[in-house]
């Protein structure tokens, strides 16, 4: 039988990861925003200082199957920072792909992830969800997250391009 | 008269960036939470990688007074990354002492931000509001930032430490 692995990706997988991001996109309804490219992925992953870190979720063929590993799944985080509680972790991108669900490779990905966090002195453990995603919600509280948003009213603002620019006078 | 100057932070300023910090967590009506201290936000943000950055704003005595200047309001941000749009900036805390406001202090934190980020290379530039503090809004809507939130749905899930050690199973 299949298994899956969770692993670190690898630089060669900045092509799966980028089909992945932008399947997420499109659930997510926005996919749109999409404006990333793959050489970016590798140059900003996989360089000297790299500005993320990735976990992917491959499924491994059974002994004597000729398939290859595939990617069907990816986390994707980095190291933020609290000035309550000191170093911590958020969790961008989290992505299965539909005919995968139901088998708990979210949920490992999730864990994976606070073991790094863990790993890495964090104290925290930070990710962001639309709120018509019932599944994804009901997932995270079930595995002990707070929703920030309801318990305490944070809104997420964002300036982007264009408004960036103009608040530097540029 | 007095002057405002905003500066990057030195490792000597910590002292005053926790006292900002908790005025912050104070004002947001949730200073039990603030666990940082003096010398963990000195070895964080001033070694040779540091996990975050900051900006504070000081009043500056007039040609001829005697006193010191005086920090009165921070800024403590750190770089993101967008699956979207790629390197981002994330503001975490913006603060201003109450007896100061009003001046722009604030705004002049923001825009020196921005200005950081396009130097950067960075793309988007987000931060967090709590949803009573309607000034911060308006102030940060009047600036041309979006509610991510409002628009889209996003709601902020944080796992804290017991919940994430569960998570990873220690």
């Amino acid at each position: 039988m299949a298994s899956v692995r969770i692993r670190e990706a690898k630089e060669g997988d900045c092509g799966d990861i980028l089909r992945l991001i932008r399947e997420l996109a499109e659930y997510e309804k926005l996919s749109d925003q999409v404006k990333i490219s793959e050489e970016a992925l590798r140059a900003d992953g996989f360089g000297e200082n790299p500005l993320y870190h990735c976990l992917v979720a491959e499924i491994l063929p059974a002994p004597g199957e000729l398939e290859e590993p595939c990617v069907v799944g990816y986390g994707l985080y980095y190291f933020i920072y609290s000035t309550w509680k000191g170093r911590s972790i958020y969790l961008e991108d989290i992505y299965v792909m539909p005919e995968y669900r139901g088998q708990g490779i979210g949920s490992k990905i999730i864990k994976t992830v606070a073991k790094v966090a863990l790993d890495q002195g964090c104290s925290q453990f930070r990710l962001a969800v639309l709120d018509w995603n019932k599944t994804a919600m009901d997932l995270y509280k079930a595995l002990g997250a707070q929703d920030l948003t309801e318990a305490e009213g944070w809104h997420s603002f964002c300036f982007k391009g264009e408004a960036m620019r103009e608040l530097a006078g540029r």
